[in-house]
């Protein structure tokens, strides 16, 4: 579907004007990207849809609204932009209590102060379900281009990623089906699903280190990854017995734990390419775990092979899959 | 509500930030602004949800598209603001035709390259129902500060309205109870309702002429000028035989084109207030009417009274309203 509509907005919109000019990324990415003047200026737009994104039962109106803007704000941390004002628009049941809509712009206040990002407008809609669309605005942080973007892969690139994967969609499982854990797991896990992170700060420390290519782990590190590859044009390798699968989600999913790590989506770390050089560079300026994964290869467009710590295919117990081709 | 989230949204924020200290126009208008370098950006937010904002049995997916961007055009217009790029949040059912959405996407690039904005990204969620989230962003046209707002009208101002009012109310009520008329007013009622043009360069015009109250017709006449009143502290008086009732619906609709004309909403028409000497020098610069159609007072706050042409108590035929208090 988004193919389509990049190809049509693309085509239509191919035009001599000044804010074609001035358009660095356009529709197709997750954030838009344009200079003005002396500054780049990035724009994220995320929508949460209830029984589709979220249910009530398992995220409460402050929980939501933390992770509707979350979703915004890790946009613009995949560029490694500073964000710095969200617009919110929101469509509720009529019935909704006004001390439900209150938390949730409480939850969104309080993720947005601890990266000085305010919220600025937005409207409100009656509609029969719950859908949150945020907008976020920020820019670069230098005067310069440097962006991270999802097209600039290069074979031989080491594929990494910043901090743990799977916890997020341990915590929605055991949110979901009531798992009982001990507390500190369940304290963990629910953190993660309910209050994620935007690696804000790290997403710039990519860009400083001179990283050119990442995405936010947001639909999970196959899915994800599957996005740069294709605008990349190239083809991955991942050795899955590296791949930083929570401890939280190690020690009480078994089989299942890979399974979290590698397609679970919401825990927005950072997935990025680059050489070893700055790979190591990266992983000397962070105390946040940089795990390399695989590598970046020029073979089928799009497509990831899953290999264990001998180069043998690995297959994934669930599913019975060892290679994702393009999607 | 919204008084609700501008208040906790203005409290919890109200912080020393670079982004708070920029910030000129915050959350409670339909637009917001604020300062970056030289340059005023503004941005605006607007939800089209299905069954609430339209029906696909009035509203053709290109239409929808049109009118989507055009509700969030007009906000920048209501400003005098310059518009520029343009991010979509779509949520639409998993069994929508892609030519469809590709139909939606031409309505939206149609009416944008009118005014050389972009569509530059956006996101795409299944759900049940239709909603589609438009954010513009823009600027001011010169370096300055001078912008259209709520809460510049001051007692003695005149309150003027550009265009014509009610057609796109009558063509909705035209197209759901499949009136008929002859096929000029048929197309032009069809085409004010589906096919509204933002006043863009109105608005634009205003500011240069040195207006600085104004506020776009999207809710009805009656509903745009309480947020000027409530936001000014003031309130007003409006000489019902002035409104420029729209010809088309004046002489199709008999006694219900005033009511049409006071409280249908998505005309989209630009409503300010200014001194009589500033709003004839705004008359002297456009071909479009411009229309005085009433006084600001000092009284209570937000309520309008309606008179008619010997000052008397206007009494609105359907309702038997002859004056609106703060809503």
């Amino acid at each position: 579907m988004i193919e389509q509509l990049v190809k049509v907005a693309c085509e239509a919109q191919a035009k001599e004007t000044i804010a074609a000019r001035q358009l660095v990324i356009g529709i197709g990415d997750d954030t838009a990207v344009w200079c003005n003047d002396a500054r780049v200026e990035l724009a994220a737009v995320d929508s949460f849809i209830q029984n589709v994104h979220f249910t009530l039962a398992e995220t409460s109106w402050k929980d939501l609204g933390w992770k509707a803007l979350a979703a915004s704000l890790s946009d613009i941390a995949a560029m490694g932009g500073v964000p710095k004002y969200a617009l919110v628009s929101l469509a509720l049941p009529g019935d909704t209590e006004a001390k439900d809509v209150t938390d949730l712009y409480q939850g969104m206040i309080e993720l947005g102060q601890q990266f000085d990002v305010i919220i600025v407008g937005g409207d409100t809609s009656s509609s029969p379900l719950i859908n949150i669309s945020t907008t976020v605005l920020g820019s670069t942080k230098g005067q310069n281009l440097h962006i991270l973007t999802r097209s600039a892969a290069e074979p031989g690139d080491k594929i990494a990623v910043t901090g743990y994967l799977g916890a997020a969609a341990a915590g929605l499982k055991m949110l979901g089906k009531h798992l009982i854990f001990d507390p500190e797991t369940s304290a963990c896990l629910r953190k993660a699903f309910l209050h994620p992170k935007p690696r804000i700060a790290k997403g710039q420390l990519l860009v400083e280190q001179g990283v050119k290519t990442a995405i936010d782990i947001s639909d999970g590190l196959i899915s994800d990854l599957s996005h740069i590859l294709k605008a990349s044009q190239l083809s991955a390798r991942i050795e899955v017995g590296r791949v930083p699968i929570h401890p939280a989600v190690k020690a009480n999913f078994g089989d299942e734990a890979t399974e979290l790590a590698l397609s679970g989506g919401e825990d927005y770390e950072l997935l990025f390419t680059a050489s070893s050089q700055i790979v190591d560079r990266v992983n000397t300026k962070t105390s946040l775990p940089i795990t390399v994964i695989g590598d970046i290869i020029a073979d089928k467009i799009g497509e990831i092979t899953l290999i264990d710590k001998d180069q043998k295919p690995y297959i994934l117990k669930k599913t019975g899959w060892n290679h994702f081709g393009p999607r």
